[in-house]
């Protein structure tokens, strides 16, 4: 999936998801994701750039087409 | 139970509920589901296709007869 | 307790207990329950059969006598 | 601490917190309480006798004098 | 830190933040806090004594000055 | 990302966010930042100084420009 588009949905608030480019993913499924968007009711709401999502606090991962 | 459709209850928010065909599981649970939908008071509500479920955020593992 | 029916309150939405008759256990502490019921406000509410819970997410586990 | 009477806040609802006599512990903090009773509001709400709680889900102990 | 006076703030309820005397702390990050003192509100409210907070279930420990 | 500035996600209570100079990280991506402020609305709400980030419960980190 590197290199891939993906959506992610984090725990921490509801409906918490965001969509980036896989840049890499460790054995902790600790994700890089660049150009990373937050979705906020199925909308883009901001831009983050390049983040670092905490494995353990994933809860899902889906590709984006 | 592999290959078998099977519905997971996740943690995030309340009755998050994802049924799918299980394709693969590795040592920490995490799940790997095909034609996955999401469900919502009982009924199927969005279609995810191919998912990755992280193991440490499920609740429940029950099959769907 | 393998063989015992025992209750165990999880996490994920509050007051999510369930009662079923343990099958087996982990070095997780992940459990198979049969016969699993879902209890909620103290009545069974729906039967869920044969169900995995995954351990982390246990909070308490009793014996049902 | 073992033999002596414990009181132990647990996640997943707000304010759950059990007093019992501890048992026995292991490596990952999992506790084995006797004589448990289940504190609402600082009051003695249930009596749930013989429990097992997962460490991992524990967020405070303290003694009971 | 061991000896000097520290602020914790725990997962469990929102705005659940205890001060104490560190006395200990293992490789998990579990801590032995002394003279435990919790805060609601910025407000002293609650006098613990000695405690065992879970390093799981920590979010964030700052020194008090 | 030794030096720079970054902003950090926590799980525990809803939009908990801070913003701080990170000073050293660990395997568990247990985070040290100096100079550290809560970020409530956007708005610099309270200033921290030296904390300890507990890396499991840690949702994104982003650099800040």
């Amino acid at each position: 999936m590197i290199g891939s588009k993906i959506r992610v949905e984090m725990k921490g608030s509801e409906h918490h998801v965001l969509e980036g480019t896989l840049n890499s993913v460790d054995d902790y499924l600790n994700l890089h994701l660049l150009e990373t968007v937050e979705i906020v009711h199925g909308e883009r709401a901001r831009s983050l750039g390049s983040v670092i999502l905490r494995g353990n606090n994933i809860i899902l991962i889906s590709p984006v087409e």
